[in-house]
C-alpha cells in the first residue's frame, strides 16, 4: 500500500477540488483538479486490488443514460457506480414519458429525487450534447436551489459530440502506467491519425479529446488527417494552448506516415469530417432521409480514397524504435477481422491488442473517481477511511 | 428529529397495521392505516434528510412491472426499492416467456422465489388492470400459503385502471405540507377538473384517486368536466360516501370555471370518457385497428370542442385570494411547450412549477412507506431501530 | 439449523472443489463435486429460511447474457447474484456496440474488469451455444493471465445447446427433497418422455440434461420418443456410461406408454429432432428465410402425427402407484389452457402444478451455489463464518 499512501499525500498536497463539480469538459478543469482525479482513481483501483471495500454509499442511484450504443462505457459506468455502492438506474428514453412532451428541465427534476449521479452519452448530434448535458446539470441546480432535490447529483459526461472526458483520461492513465509517470510524458510524441474505416458518422469526441487532454503535459501532439477531416475549430484552439502553456508542442498534418515518423503513441481512429457532422446534424433535425442516405454515400465515396489510411506494420516501423505504443479506444476496425479494410492491420492490433484491454481496464477507476470526487468534500480523507475501516470487498476467507 | 418522534409517536398510538397487505386501492384502506402511511414516509424523508440509512433488507428483489410508459413512477419505485436495502427486477414481458402462454398464476410464482414487494402498472385497459392485480396478489397467497415461496410478497398498484394510490398519496403528503396539517384541510375547496389535451386515451385513475382519497380530509371536493367525461360510477359512490362521512362535500359540475371559483386547490388534468374507456377496451381485445382509429377520431374531435377547458390566469382569478394552489401529477400538456393548446398555460405552470416537482417529490416516500409497512409487523420500532442504529447514507466525512 | 451443520459437515468430507471452474456441462463434474454443490445450495436455503443473510460480496457484478427469452432463470440468475450481495449487468446485444463487429474475446474483457460471474442463455443454434460459453471461458481466463482482469470471473450455463445444468441441478434437489435422499434413488425409474407441442424448435438441453444427469444416481433411465426425435450421440453415450457406472440403467423406447409404465417419475417435455436443429441452424446462420419457414412447416407436420404424445390420466395410471411424480421445467404446453393440444392435459398439470412450482423453486439456489463455489476456495467455511456472523437479512424487528 505505499503507491496508496503516496496517493493521499498527492491529493492533500494538491488542495483541489471537484466537489459539488460536473465533470462535461477535461479543459473546463484545473491541472491539479485532473492530476487529483488521477490520484484517486489509482488509490480506488489500488484498494480494490487488496480486497478493500470502496463503498461509500449505503443507498442512492447513479443514473445512466445512453442516447447512442454502448459496452464499455455502460459496464464501466455500472462497475464504477457499484463498487462506490450506487445502484445504477437506467433512463430509457424507450420505456419513459419523455417523448410525451417533457421538457429536459421536468425530466432532469423526476429522476433525480434520490440520484447522487447522472452519467450521460450523447454524441450523436454535433452542437447538441455537451448542450443537453449543460442543461441537465443547469436543471439540477435549480432544481437543488429550490429545494425540489435534497442534493444536487452530478453530472458525467460519458462522451458528447465535444469531448470524451472518461476515455481520454483512462488513456491518461495507461500513459502514465506505461511510461512510468506523468512526468515522463514530457516530449513523448503522440500522433492522433484519422484512419481508415467503412463506416461513417463517428463522433470527433475521441481524438478531440486526445489533443485537448494530451497537450497539457508537454507532449508533442501531432495530428493528422486528410485534408477536409478537421476537428470543432475551438478545441484546436483549446489544443494549442494547452501546448503553448505546457512547453509541449501541438501541429496537424495530412500525412498518417509524417504523424507516426519517430512517434512514442499512435493512436489512429477514423471520425467523421466536422463539415460532415454539421450538415448530418442539420439532415437528421429535419429528418430528411434522402438527404442523409445521399450524405452518407458521398461519405463513403469520400472516405474509400484514405483506405491507405490504415496501420500497418510499415507505419509502425517509421516509429520510436519502431516501436510506438499503439491505442485504441476500442472497438478498433481491424482489417480483415472485423472489415475487409478498417483502421489498423491484424498483426499490429494483436501485438497491441492485450494493451488496449488494459487501456480499456482504467476507466472504472476514472469513472468512480469523478463520482466520488464530485460528491465528497476530502476524497483523500474518505480514501483513507476506506482504507483504515479495512471491510473486505470479498466477505469471508 | 422532533419531527421524527411525533412521527414515530403518532404511528404508535394509531396502531393501524399493513403488514402483510397489498396496496391496491386507497379506499380499501382505513383512515388510521393511510395516516400510518404518511408518518412512515415522512420519518423515512427525514432519515434520509439527516443522512441516516434506512436499509433494512441486506437483500431481497423489488419486481416492478411496467404494462405503460413510466418516467416518475419508475425512478420512484427504483428510488423507494433502494433506499430500504431492495433491489429492483424488472418484469420485461418483452423479453420474458409469457408470451409463450404461461398463466399469471405461474410467472406470479416464478418471479418471487426471493422477492419482497412487486409494484405493477396496468392502466390501459378499463377493467383488466385491477383485475390483473388481485389475481397475482391471489396468486402469491397461494403459493405462499403451499410453500412456494418462503415469504408473501406485497402488491402495490403503481396505476391501475381505477386508482392510483402512489400518486394520490403522493399529492397528500404535499397538500398536508403546503397546507401545515390534514387537520388544516378541513372545510379546503379542491376543484378536480377535466383539462382539454390533444391526446386521447388519457387513464381515469388520476382524477378517480383524487377524488377517492381527498374526499376523506373533510374538503370539499368538485369534480369538473364537459357532459359526457365522466369517472366509474362506483368510485364516484366511494367519494360520495367518503364526503358524508368526513363531513366533507363531494359536488359534479360542468364547468371548469365553477369549479375553481373559490377553490384552494386546482388538479386541471385530462382524462378520456368512462364509455370511452369501455369502447376502446372492448377494441384492444378484439385487435380491432380501424375500429381503434374511428374511435380515436371521434374522442379527439369531441375533446376539441373543449379547447376553453383550459387552466389560465383569468380562470386562476377566480379562486380562492386569486391563488390557489395549481397540482399536476405530470408531464402536464402546457399550452405552447409541449403542445400548442392544452391543459394548463405556460405563465400559470411556471408560477407552480416548483411547486409540483415538489409535489413529484413525495413519491419515492410514499411507495418506501407502502413497501416498509406491509413487509415489517412494527413500523414504527423498525424506524426507530434506524435512527438508533444511525449508519450513514453516505458514508465518510 | 441441524440440517446446516450435516450439510457443512458433508461439504468438508467430500473434499471436493469447484474453486476457480466454471459450470458448463453437468458431466464435466465429479459425482463428488454435484454433491457438494448441492449441499452448498441446501446451507443457503437454510441461512435463507432462517433470516440469516447470505452475502458474501460488499460489491462486484454478475453479467448475464440471455441470447434467447427467459423469465424464471432471469430471475433465479438475479436472486441468486442479489443473495450472495452481487448486482445484475444484463449485457443487451441490441443496446451494445457488439454488432459493430467485436470480437467475443474482446467483449468478455470489457465487461469484466469487475465481475466475478457470467451466466449465459444460449440454446437457438446447435452447435454453436456451448462453443461460445467456452470462447467467453477461455477469453477471460488468457485476460487474468495477462493481468488484464483482477479476477477471472467464472462461467455459468444457463443453458446451451447441450445442457441445462441449472435446471437439471434444481430438478435433482427436487428429487432429492421429495424422497428424502439422494441414495432413495437408486433404482427409481424416470421417464424423460418427448411429448407433443404445436411450438417447433424447442432445445435439446432440458432431456440431454436430464439423461446426463440422472444416470448418475443409479435410476432406471427411460427416454422415449417417435422415432427420429432423437437427442445428440454424445449425450446419448454420457448417459450410457453414467448408467452402467453408477449401477443405474438407460433405455430409448419409441412409446410414451412404454416408459411410464411402472415409473416413479415422469417428465413428458417436447424437443426437435436433433437432425432438424442441425438443419435449422444451417438456414440460421445462412439467413434462409423461407428454408426456415419450410422446414417449421415440415415440422409441425411431422410434430402434428404424434399429438397422442400426451400426458394424461389414462397413462399416468400406468405408473408406479398409480401416482408417479410429474416433472417439467416449465412453462408447460398445457392442453386446453396454454394451447389446443399439448404435452400434458389439464387434470395431470393441475395435481402437479404446486409440485413443478416447487422444484423451479430451488433454481435460485443452485446458481446461487455456483456463484459461490466458483469463487470461493473453501465454501464450508464460508457458509459457516454466515451463520455465526448472524446478520439478519430483514434488518430490524
Amino acid at each position: 500500500m505505499d503507491n496508496f499512501r503516496k496517493n493521499i499525500e498527492t491529493i492533500n498536497e494538491s488542495k483541489a477540488s471537484l466537489f459539488g463539480k460536473d465533470f462535461l469538459l477535461s479543459w473546463d478543469k484545473t491541472d491539479a483538479e485532473l492530476e487529483m482525479l488521477i490520484h484517486v482513481a489509482e488509490a480506488l483501483k489500488n484498494l480494490y486490488n487488496n480486497n478493500i471495500s470502496t463503498r461509500c454509499f449505503e443507498t442512492g442511484l447513479a443514473v445512466s443514460q445512453f442516447r447512442d450504443n454502448s459496452t464499455r462505457t455502460r459496464f464501466s459506468f455500472a462497475s464504477a457506480a457499484n463498487m462506490l455502492g450506487l445502484t445504477v438506474q437506467d433512463l430509457d428514453e424507450g420505456k419513459s414519458q419523455i417523448a410525451h412532451g417533457e421538457t429536459v428541465r421536468e425530466t432532469s427534476n423526476m429522476i433525480s429525487f434520490l440520484t447522487e449521479i447522472i452519467g450521460i452519452r450523447d454524441d450523436m448530434f454535433l452542437g447538441a450534447g455537451h448542450t443537453y448535458m449543460k442543461e441537465v446539470a443547469h436543471s439540477l441546480e435549480e432544481g437543488y436551489n429550490e429545494g425540489v432535490l435534497p442534493q444536487r447529483p452530478a453530472v458525467v459526461n460519458l462522451q458528447c459530440d465535444i469531448d470524451h472526458p472518461t476515455q481520454s483520461m483512462a488513456d491518461l492513465m495507461h500513459l502514465k502506467n506505461y511510461f512510468g509517470s506523468l512526468e515522463n510524458l514530457k516530449g513523448k510524441k503522440i500522433a492522433m491519425c484519422w484512419a481508415y474505416s467503412p463506416s461513417y458518422g463517428k463522433p470527433l469526441s475521441v481524438p478531440q479529446g486526445i489533443i485537448g487532454l494530451m497537450t497539457r503535459y508537454g507532449m508533442e501532439v501531432e495530428l493528422a488527417y486528410p485534408e477536409a477531416y478537421d476537428l470543432i475549430p475551438d478545441v484546436i484552439n483549446v489544443a494549442k494552448q494547452n501546448a503553448a502553456k505546457s512547453g509541449g508542442g501541438f501541429k496537424i498534418v495530412n500525412s498518417m506516415e509524417e504523424a507516426f515518423k519517430n512517434a512514442d503513441i499512435v493512436y489512429p481512429k477514423s471520425w467523421a469530417p466536422y463539415s460532415v457532422m454539421e450538415k448530418r446534424t442539420e439532415l437528421l433535425y429535419a429528418n430528411d432521409k434522402d438527404g442523409l442516405k445521399e450524405l452518407e454515400k458521398h461519405c463513403l465515396t469520400n472516405n474509400a480514397k484514405f483506405k491507405n489510411w490504415e496501420c500497418d506494420a510499415a507505419k509502425m516501423k517509421l516509429t520510436k524504435n519502431e516501436e510506438a505504443l499503439y491505442m485504441h479506444c476500442l472497438p478498433a476496425d481491424i482489417s480483415g477481422v472485423s472489415c475487409a479494410e478498417g483502421e489498423v492491420t491484424k498483426d499490429v492490433f494483436d501485438k497491441y491488442r492485450i494493451e488496449t484491454y488494459k487501456e480499456a481496464g482504467f476507466k472504472p477507476y476514472v469513472i468512480a473517481a469523478m463520482m466520488l470526487s464530485s460528491r465528497f468534500k476530502d476524497a483523500a480523507a474518505l480514501l483513507n477511511f476506506m482504507k483504515d475501516r479495512n471491510t473486505k470487498r470479498i466477505y469471508g476467507i
